[in-house]
């Protein structure tokens, strides 16, 4: 069935072609069974009616925005350089919004947007407030959402995720394995549910080596450089971890700067794993052993499907959760 | 003079206030003199009158276009959060485009931007074509634009660049310091003007030297890493430099790449010194010698001049060069 069309897909449906014109163009009058048959038809076989090919083409403003915490970091440059490819070869371009982690200019940026501005959003959310009432008035506007890496529980959305539980779980596991009795865990962002995700799969793993989990071990970390530079200090002098899981690449650079200065050896004296993109970590001294999300991957993805929902206007988009496999890359610093 | 205000200025300056408002107006019919005169006076006291001030609020878009060759790279990242942060007290947004250094891309861009989609544009520049028509047509439509880094030099704006000619003399008479005699110098975009003015930093340090110019040791390096890897290798296997100036960052991260892998010791055998904004420089092995461009600062620089045009416009503007400092940091790579 090279060339299918509403006429061929009516016959090999036995239905009319009425009914599947009402299945593309989101009418309420047919039943939901049916509608979901034909669409699932037509997404087996990549039919698109010319019409929702189409709808690209009336987009006015052929912008999607783009929200992260941050853009200095590798994850995120490396997701944008994955969203702005596929939005190259659509012909569309980028607004790029950086929060800072802060949820008020969240909010903010999305109020602006909220007028025709863009065609569609891509976000990585900056923290859970329990109102997102924001972001459902897109909805009534049909300016779709994407989340990428942080996302929101409760709003209905396609999202794009990597496996953090089980990467968290296997960097801990792997930390035991070396030898690691007392392993802190550096935390920000323990709301939201990354966050969560990510200390589940630390407290699980130590639960199944019969390591008992102490609090005092997770360590609350800021986004000021300084105040976790004096945090990170205190821990390493007086709690004395023989293992550092942390959850976010730049406390582990803070691990590294507190220990060159006050003589702790990675790994000898410490062994230390971090979630991190950073492309050099091997030139770290020592080199840093982490767990490498597929960052590039991830944002061409959530364009991906950013572009679906805007080419297929009024068809049945399933909002679910796509989740892409990190890598766990053993390197010195960890005793590998 | 606190409160100023046209009629105060007339009168500080002994004439019509009908001529200070053609003055500010833009009109044509008003000697050029004083027309400086009037404008250079109400700069010294930072008077805009009530209609300039308000020229912010007439802009329609509320969008800057930020151009640049690459994000993932941390002067980009860093000049990026410079620029979003004046953009941001501004009620301003930043629609991101990156070029990966193709000049068709940036033509592409601008062209797609020449109808009021941005009320401004901030760039560093991709190449040196000799064409920069597209760029006039700005002008003509009122979008005024700012360099930063890398400008071309025939397009009047306002630009700002770092002192890169010092800064290159210095990082290579640091090198001859340390006994280098051999200094290669790891060069790509050697025809835009930030690469020449780079490499003569490079030519004349070594000439005062006494050191002969020798273009074997001249490395043209390109955007793909593992070209990059291939280049380097032969170089440091048969040509043998006993020092390296990178003028990209990138290329300082291969030449340690291949030094791991082909056992050369640096410093022993090889002193690397490179531009590079990396804020994790010290925690590479060894610690790398930078010479670190003051990105944010460049980033909000080049923000706050295109908001003085946007906010002044018939104002008579200087569209000059302005320069910042960049640092030199002496680290273990260099034999520091």
């Amino acid at each position: 069935m090279d060339n299918i069309n509403i006429k061929k897909l009516a016959k090999e449906l036995n239905i009319s072609t009425s009914t599947v014109s009402r299945a593309f163009n989101g009418s309420p009058d047919i039943n939901k069974d049916t509608k979901e048959k034909i669409l699932a038809f037509a997404r087996e076989h990549n039919f698109l009616p010319n019409h929702y090919a189409s709808n690209l083409r009336d987009k006015k403003s052929k912008t999607i925005a783009v929200i992260v915490p941050e853009i200095a970091n590798d994850f995120f440059a490396q997701a944008i350089n994955g969203i702005e490819e596929i939005a190259r070869k659509k012909g569309f371009y980028i607004l790029l919004y950086r929060t800072d982690d802060i949820f008020e200019k969240e909010v903010s940026f999305v109020n602006y947007l909220n007028n025709g501005k863009v065609d569609g959003i891509i976000m990585s959310v900056s923290g859970e407030a329990s109102d997102h009432n924001y972001l459902r008035k897109l909805e009534q506007k049909n300016v779709p959402v994407v989340f990428f890496d942080r996302v929101y529980e409760d709003i209905e959305a396609a999202k794009v995720t990597t496996n953090d539980y089980d990467s968290s779980f296997a960097a801990t596991e792997h930390l035991i394995d070396t030898g690691c009795h007392k392993i802190a865990y550096l935390a920000v962002n323990k709301s939201i549910s990354i966050g969560k995700v990510r200390m589940q799969g630390y407290v699980d793993a130590l639960q199944k080596h019969h390591i008992a989990f102490d609090d005092e071990l997770v360590i609350d970390c800021s986004n000021d450089e300084k105040e976790n530079y004096a945090i990170l200090k205190k821990v390493l002098e007086e709690i004395k971890p023989d293992g550092i899981f942390s959850s976010v690449e730049r406390l582990a650079f803070a691990t590294y700067y507190v220990c060159n200065d006050i003589g702790i050896d990675i790994p000898k004296d410490l062994k230390v794993i971090s979630f991190s993109s950073l492309h050099i970590a091997p030139l770290l001294c020592p080199p840093l052993s982490t767990i490498t999300q597929p960052a590039f991957e991830m944002g061409s993805k959530a364009a991906s499907l950013l572009f679906e929902e805007l080419e297929k206007k009024g068809m049945y988009i399933q909002k679910k959760e796509h989740v892409l496999k990190s890598k766990l890359f053993i390197r010195k610093s960890s005793g590998g």
